[in-house]
């Protein structure tokens, strides 16, 4: 976790407080259980609630580990500090370590899911207001960077749009995936506790019994959920592209916002960097390096080895926070955005008329012209604005054998804007209206 | 693509013969959607169909490619050789190249994934049966490679399915993710070719149309696709893991199926290696290799730039083929696994008893002893089995501090197998009865 | 293995033919130093080079191998029948599969190696000679994609030559970690072939003997090696983004070079794309993928497990054929990359002298105007330039607080081009002359 | 960072202390050198000394860059608030930001490199020691996890020692590797400042000029190093799964120590687990996930963009101090492995004299018989040995076929161990006396 790239809402959640706390939870919950089953006495599981509202102590229970060199055992020694040692006897009755600790990075999970949806949300906020906005701002479209045919900054936005849309899809069946819990005993047998237990602490906390589980609640679920993740950053990164390339000096059709006081470079006064985009870049990096070792987690030996666990002390916190934290500065940067229309349209009228290549070349088509020579005759005048800066259209005017299949006025008509943006209302309808759908 | 990693049929989606007939299927239904709306001659549109059913020659298509340099013209230009190149004119129109490739791709991609998803079903047949037939056949349960607590050998193959069965269920989901086509011109805004075209083509190759596309389909989906894949080879890395354990030689609890013929080593024919699966653990590494480049495939330039497509080339084939000849051979060796369950009794017997200390600590505590000290007591007599090879009844009937809570009656229970697989049936009908709904 | 992105001469050493002959020499080395020891007849050793000009049936041995399981018990069964089963029989004598298997792979990623080397010499000169071409053709330097200062054509080139120099004496070194091979038999302790062996055969390979090996070359080698391609191909990765960013239209300070008989684009013709870089972008990503599962080979069970093997199959040819391929790509781009100067300058002048900031800024400092001051009056006049398109010079020079610290002649000496230039001889000679050094 | 994966001298160097303490000592040492070049008055320079025994305010500089948006600038400005603005104001002149950032780490990675080493030096001794100590203590070989041929516990930590040497040898190339500086300007061309300040500064800092930067220095020196951490890390996941095999129940050639007061499991205390071995097989996981973002930290946007900067906030501290972390935990495991020489021997013997059996197929052959024959002798007598529990050397003597081949005596001393360790001093001279020659 790299404080500058965190918030703290989703912070708190990897806090050890946080974590002792849902411990505690599912701790006093499986006692409940016991008791309603008759295994242990109610006034025990009862006495265990008295400490519903303490705020554990790290280092006492820290402390407590140095000599244990075991954390869950550690933890209960210190709660049985609270509730006293004879009202405490019946915790963790039957349990295993991996009971309390699985359960809980699930919950964490979860809960950091949910923020992460909520994140996702302000993002697609973001993007559908600038998509419409912008929806007949228009400018070029560009395949391998070179000016192709015109498209609009609205449709660029609904695609990150549709893009994000997908993602958030994607993150509630990464939720669900994780939204597991199990109370199923050393090797997931229950022998020494029923299953009545864990129906009831899942219940309690959010969660679905993981139908069958060993020691652990298997791998396979987290490696899905952080490679969702490492999608979502992904797609980070495509949006933060996108930007970075509208910023740059020659193209300038957008910048993020500069605030007053904020200097660019110490030595270049007038510079205004990309710095947020350039920054989501390597957050996405930063994300995506999860995917791999959670992958490198499902195989675990037998009924359990601990080898996850360290990777996920790990990760766990590092890929949520720095997603949030992500999803958060791109959120800011769309709503944001300094658009230039205009420069848009200087960067599109750079090679006169070039951009309308295609439809010329499909009229001739059309006219009778063969595709060979339709290319050919395409391809001659267009060489002439690329390469001694002609109009395009002029160039064609002039061409007998371009004229000889085409008349003036239907040429005239093949460089009219309209015709590039005449589905951007289906599109969006598409995007917008039906999303759900795709 | 390795050989002997591969099976036909999905090597067969791969071919160049495959791609350019699903090349030639896409541009003859965009020539029927285009005759539907007037825009090209209904009598074209039929004339390519003349082309059904033939076998497109690859080495005449590279040979114009050495000119052209460019794949898809390289292939029409092939076309008009067989319809002829006045009839065939209009085929293309209004399209760019990456219509055809990124719907082939998704085409191709879907096929796999249906093979994927058989593969899937015989493996979870394999599990299933392999489940029930050793439901009962108790083992020891390890965590940390040590022992820990009774299972059986039913429950392990139960979870295996488990994991599958949510495998299976991700596979559907990639599947959808990347069943989408477009045809939707060089910068996606339908400007040369109407809307209409991509529902048609969509509808008869299977795919839904792209909501909102560039000149090419958004990476984020086969991101998600080959991420998904590398969460299943995960899977089978996890199975592999396990039976290379079972038939190593100081445990020998399972071997993978011996022929007659086979030799284990060029120098000490004793020898029966667990090669099939420690090829699998290799092989989940291949596929798994292809998450990070398709996720860095995600961040293309603009309406796109081509980085994508030389890693498609490799991962498309490479991944489906090797994940499709994985989950085979794995079920062959679920299949064909070789059970010993006499010697899963008597490593469990290793140490007499030792594995039910966990339920005389129970008990003890339940008997009104402290954790703390029934802790103790049990390590006590633990470590005498441990060290000295003694029994762990015998020892715990000696110790007075032990008898003092524990009738030798009781003691005498905590050793019954049956306590630890009273819950076997339920954990099956979790996982065979009511799988869909986790 | 993708057949368009391979080159022969790369190709042919992962070929069965290669492998199998390979084999051979391995074995009829060995027998040579086992009739040297006296521990095989002479005259049986010299019959095993009868077979010296046998080109080996692959189909032959496959099946062989289809019954026996084992490929190099097929092989030498093959063997057999080339120079009879009698004289054949001292044959690997003493030897595991793994002393072939293993020396070979060494082998061949050696010779890889070295076509590795020489194709980055081709680079470097490629290079070195582009460099000195346009050592004094002035361009805008660009952090963040945004103007900065000054700078030259020739020290890009530099500057990519000296990373690939970096690269070729890590490709050296990779090189020498897998220069090793091991005859030390079924668990490396030489119990059942003298140590002598393994010298004899490791010198007439080109090889040193491992001086520890288990059944296997211990496998952090080939980690290193790969890990090695990896870092070569980022550097790929890193060229062809700068061309990339200099042929898009806005830009358009180079080309790729555009044979005349190529077609940019199905439906622009005058599209000419940076696709040999675009390609480049992602043979990297395909290079680089090799370099985890590379260090995942590393942890071999006890003596050693088979699961690297798999991976060895696919990364071994994929990742050497791959780089090769990308290197002379490269090298091609390089060498015919079309540059334009005047797009250089023209771009330069974009905003008006703005680029001269950090000179104007330093003067002012220099002049005795504090640092903060000296940035807001830079910055202001800066603004101008960038929001109304002003002359950065005239803006200063009508700036009295300006004019108060520098006079005009002094504002004017800020404008020379050379300051910018006047170390490129010192880099250059950094650079080419003293490169070991670095 | 994971706190309790940390230790305090690998932490210390990625302070916000130490990173401002460096970028002080860097701008005072450039300041030295421009007013030995007369660009600025020497009293200036002695001024910014005056610092030298502050330790700057984390918590002010923090509070100046939220205003400023620019970490340098921020520094800069709480130097002027020691050294006094009139004094500071020649600091930092003609310098970049990124001279000072890139400058700092590689300061860093080298002081990490300087750990490194000694935990390797540390790591060495251990397996050196233990190599030596059981050099002769006899154990069963095994392949594929099946019992191949005797080795000894001595050369399993000899190939642990020469692996890590070879790893040690590899750091120190890392650490030359990333061992430069630059102080070069906005763009690199030393515009505004003269190369002699940069060698001046690389002089003072331990670090070798680099020969041609851009704003940054170039980052394939990075993707090297941490490629090189992996390498490193993957060794140590080696040595992690050969201990967790050794100690798992059925095997227990060896165990972790195990502190007095350490509990193993909360529900079974007899259990003694590998936990650090397995958390190192996690640390592993953690180190290697820096290699891939490294290596897509390489190709940056012309003279730089700053998409590297967030990788390694995260990569830089977090891999070094794991790694750090996990070299000192391995060591510790070496040096205090508690190692069972009688269940080695109790292990070989498990399946009675099977481990022979290429000796005797040896010698077989060389008796005459034809391989296949002596295969197939040897694989029946072996069968019985592992099917029926029988003993293989009695079969033998009981075979006619064998018999007719081998006399009693010459079977018997097949069975001789000493035949297994003859070459042991062989191969530990070449590992230790001679190790750095390979």
């Amino acid at each position: 976790m790299i404080p500058r790239y965190s918030r703290p809402e989703m912070t708190a959640i990897w806090s050890p407080e946080t974590r002792f706390k849902i411990w505690y939870e599912i701790e006093a919950h499986a006692c409940d259980a016991q008791a309603d089953l008759g295994v242990i006495p109610r006034e025990n599981a009862e006495a265990v609630w008295k400490a519903k509202d303490v705020e554990f102590d790290v280092a006492r229970i820290d402390e407590i580990e140095a000599v244990t060199k075991h954390d869950v055992i550690a933890f209960l020694t210190h709660l049985a500090e609270h509730i006293g040692s004879d009202q405490a006897r019946f915790v963790h009755q039957g349990m295993t370590s991996s009971d309390v600790l699985d359960t809980t990075l699930n919950v964490q999970l979860v809960r950091a899911a949910d923020i992460l949806l909520a994140d996702m949300d302000r993002l697609l906020a973001a993007l559908k207001k600038r998509a419409h906005e912008h929806k007949d701002t228009v400018r070029i479209g560009r395949s391998h960077g070179i000016h192709a045919e015109p498209t609009t900054m609205g449709l660029t936005f609904a695609r990150f749009y549709a893009e994000m849309a997908r993602n958030r899809n994607r993150l509630e069946k990464a939720r669900w995936e994780v939204a597991t819990g199990a109370i199923s005993g050393a090797v997931g047998t229950f022998a020494n506790i029923d299953p009545a237990v864990e129906e009831h602490v899942c219940a309690r906390m959010g969660l679905r019994p993981e139908p069958i589980s060993t020691q652990v609640i298997p791998r396979d679920r987290h490696a899905m959920f952080f490679a969702t993740l490492g999608v979502v950053a992904s797609s980070i990164e495509n949006v933060a592209i996108e930007i970075r390339h509208m910023q740059r000096t020659e193209v300038l059709e957008a910048e993020e916002f500069f605030s007053p006081g904020q200097k660019g470079s110490s030595a270049m006064p007038h510079k205004r960097n990309p710095v947020l985009t350039e920054n989501l870049t390597g957050l996405a990096r930063l994300v995506r390096m999860a995917v791999v070792p959670a992958m490198e987690n499902v195989a675990l030996w037998h009924e359990r080895d601990i080898s996850h666990s360290s990777v996920e002390r790990g990760i766990g916190p590092d890929a949520t926070i720095t997603l949030d934290f992500a999803l958060n500065r791109l959120a800011g940067v769309v709503e944001n955005l300094v658009i230039y229309p205009e420069n848009m349209l200087n960067n599109m009228n750079k090679f006169k008329g070039l951009v309308m290549s295609q439809r010329v070349l499909l009229a001739l088509t059309q006219a009778g012209v063969s595709r060979e020579d339709a290319y050919r005759l395409v391809q001659r005048n267009a060489m002439k604005v690329w390469e001694q800066g002609a109009d395009f259209k002029t160039e064609l005017l002039n061409d007998p054998e371009v004229t000889a299949a085409l008349s003036p006025a239907e040429i005239e008509e093949k460089f009219d804007l309209g015709y590039h943006t005449k589905h951007v209302d289906t599109i969006f309808a598409r995007v917008f209206d039906e999303n759900l759908q795709h």
